[in-house]
């Protein structure tokens, strides 16, 4: 019955990994806990990088000082 | 003063769906447990189907195979 | 397969009023969208009312105020 | 290490607009709690007014409510 | 940056099992989507059966029915 | 409008800082997106060190290590 919501930046995240995030984390769940895959549900959210911040700054304006020479 | 989320996946819900189930739990809240309406939020999270797992698998996957012969 | 999050404050909710509370919602899915009753899941969260905010204020003190005569 | 999800109705905000949340959010935890910033997260999440309730209706309702003579 | 929520019933999960799903999940989403786990954030929810409702019931009466002869 | 969720470890935050948090949060969405206090939502989740993880870690253990000279 677990709930899972898992949260990253909107960068092209592919239909395959998104299998794969659900698949992997359902099975996680199951082997640790003996919860039921099921009724396991996971979503995932992508976030926009200028909606994201770290470090008091958006994703955005990070990654573009860290593509700088 | 409740907050209520609720999440569903991406399949066309309409304008007036989500003004109902708006009011529905609204009213719900009101009834059961005297929450004031005026200040009761509900937030309404539309997912794609290739963001949801349930049993290990997106929702995408499963329709698809629930709709083979 | 909707996911529903009730937040509350922590106000002596009773074990019968969330059975309503989670009954009615899933029931409004199920009127409302269609939505499988099976796989519908609802979680309810108490918060104290030192951790509420509305107005720029806890609800501990609002409501310390509103009994002041 | 804290995480703050700040949800808001989807009316034009700009990148400026979300850099200055990110950064007062992250400058507030850092001087009340003494939270590291460069491990404070900050999501903002856009929602459109459709999805969005107050008062048992939907924000588009209210709006167009409002602003009748 | 991820960030992970994991929302699970408060049945006795032990610290050792924490420590688990943290990890797992973590390398999950290093080895799927490359993401760096010295900034990725999951957070575990215990959630009383009383207050986790599937198939409109608590889970509380669930397991009460279940155990039944 | 705007609903925020923040969530720190549990660690002594005190009713007083719980305060602050709450003015400060909304203060902030009215002075950057004009965004009325009265009905401006904060929500503060205090999360066990246990359940918090960083780095594929818990805080627990992070903490413990860091205190070792």
């Amino acid at each position: 019955m677990p709930y899972v919501n898992v949260k990253v930046t909107k960068d092209g995240v592919t239909k395959e990994q998104k299998e794969e995030i659900i698949r992997g984390v359902t099975n996680l769940l199951r082997d640790i806990l003996g919860k039921n895959p099921q009724t396991t549900v996971v979503v995932i959210d992508e976030v926009e990088t200028d909606n994201w911040g770290i470090g008091g700054e958006t994703v955005t304006i990070r990654r573009a000082r860290e593509k700088k020479p």
